[in-house]
């Protein structure tokens, strides 16, 4: 399966960024038709999910965000925007593709998210979290301008896939498991811990309402 | 009409500007009231709408938040609070003075991101987002502060003004027109779309709701 | 009370600033309770009041973010996390402890922001500025993400009280007090304006709605 010609491994991991890139924009417009938003508003709840996560991540790191080096971000978004213009109707036939797609983009979106914070110098529990950020954040800027209540935090297993992924990479680091081999095994980690609990509706336990507080 | 004298246009240039974050910090302070927020809340707001959008660009462009190195968008800010709190009632009569004075300073902060971010080395492309969130990010920041949906994504032709003064900025800049020219003709370009849509009612299609998706 | 010995001053303020993170953690896991989050959103809640302030500002210094260079923060906010799932009810007794914390954490971190901000060579009207953010932004973070309206904007003396805290800090620094008074008193103005406007309910004014616009 682990191929070890860098060309095709470069290709492969083109090919999954524009698909991931792709859903998670889908993701945003068609959350944004659902409010009655403009093509503009559509555009730009598409593009907040695609690039979202790792302008915070990027930001925080004190680099360029990554989506201003390259226009294959926003003509992405573009498509996107087209293609759910045009085949608005047909979307919803088309659930486990976006779900499949979805579920890439995040699994890769979260290891792109490890490994250039580690490549920055900063601990593992950090990049950790920034790869988190780099899968999850852009769902929430999402649902905060669409004014939703962000949905994985009481809905869906979805960051936690991420954060499970981040930590086999880094058993994997320390032990001293081969680069590829780390990155298909906490990329497949992320996949599957998506998959089962979007199959066996498993979800993380509520917290108590007793304890809340909402002045 | 093009001055050639940079004395002037460096005067013409700090009015509009005054009036722009004026009218800007107006724009916030006045939705603040219509939700009961107090002073300091009325002033966060009215801060957010002036200098948000230039927050959002500078963070992007690594640079230093313009607002930073000088008092000017604290203390107009302030006196827009305080104009509001004294003459609240008679702010309604001026609604044609507001639209002016905001549509000076969206087009105004619009080719100011545009620049600024072309002199940092950036792409075109990156400078006409740029300069879009320059003016319209800081509306953005004020309705989710309140808790409203962003008025751009589904009402009005705003945002999609400034991306039109930046296409005109950059073919101007392709057919190598003086500078003065390029900046006078865009700026106009986003004062007259944005009168336009507002006096004939134009805005953009709304996605349809075959499309949506709230999970 | 003011102790010349910096060993005892600085394990004082390293008590302090997790007194302050745990309070704040508490305030955003418990508002997150009230809203049904599950597990994962409680900790990002709890973790955005902890450091959403300190990151803003750090970001627009253009310096790492704080969090990122010790894992304090986000070990503190698990403890906060397991302390709100074991211990929900008994919570709403301790209601004076929090407060308690939430205002030293507070002052703490107002003066931890006014300080890194001078340090970095800005002016004075920048460094206030900053330290309300530090102590105050985390709470509106919060309220965003939970879908309310920032309960500082309408309803409490909170910013205020850093405001008033940075101006005592700017005058005596002025008058060339010794930094060690100047912190003490700066700290204790923050403490005491909050208290009294919790103790006896004194709030800024609300704007008139006849100034309201809400498009």
């Amino acid at each position: 399966m682990i191929t070890a010609d860098p060309h095709i491994v470069h290709i492969l991991q083109e090919v999954i960024e524009f698909l991931g890139t792709f859903a998670f924009a889908i993701s945003g417009i068609r959350h944004a038709a659902a409010r009655h938003f403009d093509w503009f508003g559509g555009y730009v709840c598409g593009f907040a999910v695609a690039i979202g996560g790792g302008t915070i991540r990027d930001v925080m790191l004190g680099v360029t965000p990554f989506w201003m080096t390259s226009p294959m971000y926003v003509l992405c978004t573009a498509v996107a925007l087209i293609f759910v213009i045009l085949f608005g109707r047909l979307l919803k036939r088309l659930d486990n593709a976006w779900f499949a797609f979805d579920t890439l983009g995040l699994a890769l979106f979260n290891i792109a998210g490890i490994q250039k914070t580690l490549t920055m110098g900063h601990a593992f529990w950090v990049a950790i979290i920034m790869g988190c950020i780099t899968g999850a954040a852009g769902g929430v800027i999402r649902d905060v301008l669409l004014n939703n209540i962000p949905v994985i935090f009481h809905k869906e297993i979805y960051a936690m896939a991420c954060v499970a992924g981040g930590l086999v990479y880094w058993l994997l680091f320390y032990l001293g498991a081969p680069l590829p081999l780390t990155i298909v095994v906490s990329f497949l980690t992320v996949c599957i811990i998506r998959y089962l609990a979007v199959r066996y509706h498993i979800s993380l336990p509520i917290l108590s309402k007793d304890a809340g507080d909402m002045d």
